[in-house]
């Protein structure tokens, strides 16, 4: 083993714990120290090898970290530690506000350029995986359409929305891509789709006691943006059925291309699909891949912003060109 | 439109004719002109503006062509044409003969480094888009299985085996994916399967007259390597049949990778699919896509043999980064 890329991760909430795991599952790699906003020993972390360090300090560590992953939220945090850390280090995010990818990328690419490091922006599985299959799906079979469905999944937004309805105490709610529609798509058919025709809501909510279950289920049925324009099921259940049931974070989804080629217009169906019972865990583990990458190119000398679209699949492996070409290609 | 990539085909067999197909749907590429070892004026292309030219005169096109796309099969042809061309041109080629991959791209890349030309070998659906799928998923799961299925597809080599069969008139044989074997991977049990318990053979056969069935049903399914250790099925039908229902040439097949991440040996499962009307069209599909990656590695500076694994997916695409960003990310 040559010498081990060092990692630091920022935040501590799942996603930084699940890349804590990720890094124990790749030899290459050293996890050297977590950042919190928190009182650092307020952290329970179980890595005797691994310091915990406040935000504050993390000048200090230019020096010691090769790559840093930032695992804290689009909304307010990457907006403002990306462009921060990217001064200081190569960096690794999973900023997911689409509509603003534009603008955050400028951000960033402003100072990594300046600083000489790679940022690579964006990185999990959507935006992350899916764009790829999405960018190359299109660029091979130019005459069709792309689809991408999500689920069977928790959302963290919908399940918001959820608890905020008067009279629930707590519930969850799950995406769930419609199966006749992924049939139709599947057939090569390239059907028009909205969202809504796409997805289904399941909704498992536990009430207050004595509160009017008619009465929130209108509610939500009739919500806004968020389930209007659904199919929505809302089901009532216990608190200890939805704490046993309804605790783990499984998602996925589907991107799926159908198109047509030569003048016979055969008809070419190009499928990429996750099924996680881990959402955060595994987009931990595209970070972790995508660390590796970015330390590389840095190496090689490149600098700014980056996106999944700029990376050569070859850089996420540890194994050598010469093992790839031969045992995977 | 900037200007175009100047494209040549060398070879005109179901790859060469799909190629001219694709580059027709992207609108950034001309079709310079077609090499063939036979006579050119007995090839039967309807392409105007394309030239058709003797092989041995492709010299006289090294600054009229971009990138050489090369249509041969990997027994013969490309063993040679890789490494004669890479002197002159930028080559995409699809050389599948996994097991003298090393070999054949240590050839191109001495040449293509001396050159100064960028050759990307190897390119198609496997190797190619598979050999990417399997690469990710482990560079992401380190812990899991990937498996590789294919089918359903027409099998030359199988087609010709059952064809040298005493009383095999003519006869093609599909290989099948096993449903108990994929459904069991999609689980995510990580079985070991050989790629015998994977696929299945079925054999469509028309039986010279007064041929004895049951002796070349039996013929076909005690062949060592080809179908003695798999299950399969022999079909006798007419050769109207044959020529109305399997003349086509259908393929596809699956990457599937399952892995465990965390402590909790969260299962996450990800899968790459493929459904093909014309495997030789779609294959064409993908080389056109690398050319245009090729193209513009060699004017970046790069040189030698490269595959799949050392492309960024964003030079696939004809559309700028800022738009691939705003809307496939």
């Amino acid at each position: 083993m040559s010498e081990q890329i060092r990692i630091g991760i920022v935040g501590f909430g799942n996603l930084g714990r699940g890349t804590v795991e990720a890094i124990k599952k790749s030899a290459d790699m050293e996890l050297i120290a977590i950042f919190t906003r928190r009182a650092p020993e307020s952290l329970k972390i179980d890595e005797p090898n691994v310091e915990v360090v406040h935000i504050s300090n993390v000048e200090d560590y230019q020096d010691k970290i090769d790559v840093m992953i930032l695992c804290g939220g689009s909304a307010t945090d990457l907006p403002e530690q990306g462009p921060e850390l990217a001064k200081l280090f190569n960096t690794i995010d999973s900023y997911d506000t689409h509509a603003k990818i534009p603008e955050y990328f400028s951000s960033v690419d402003a100072v990594a350029k300046e600083s000489g490091k790679v940022s690579i922006i964006s990185v999990g599985w959507d935006p992350g995986l899916f764009s790829i299959n999405r960018l190359m799906a299109e660029a091979i079979i130019p005459q069709g359409e792309n689809y991408t469905f999500w689920g069977k999944g928790l959302s963290q937004g919908h399940s918001d929305a959820v608890r905020r309805v008067d009279g629930v105490k707590d519930g969850v709610q799950y995406t769930i891509p419609a199966d006749a529609a992924i049939e139709k798509v599947r057939s090569g058919v390239n059907p028009e789709l909205t969202t809504a025709e796409k997805h289904r809501r399941v909704c498992y909510i536990v009430a207050e006691e004595g509160a009017d279950k008619a009465k929130i289920e209108n509610e939500i049925k009739t919500m806004p943006n968020y389930f209007a324009d659904y199919d929505t099921e809302v089901n009532f259940i216990t608190e200890e059925v939805l704490k046993a049931e309804h605790s783990a974070a499984p998602h996925g989804g589907f991107v799926i291309r159908g198109g047509e080629t030569g003048a016979d217009q055969n008809k070419q169906i190009i499928e990429f699909s996750l099924k996680l019972d881990s959402n955060p865990e595994f987009t931990a583990s595209v970070l972790v891949a995508y660390a590796r990458a970015a330390y590389r190119m840095y190496n090689e000398g490149q600098a700014g912003a980056k996106t999944v679209f700029d990376v050569p699949p070859i850089y996420l492996s540890p194994r050598s060109a010469e093992d790839l070409r031969r045992d995977l290609l």
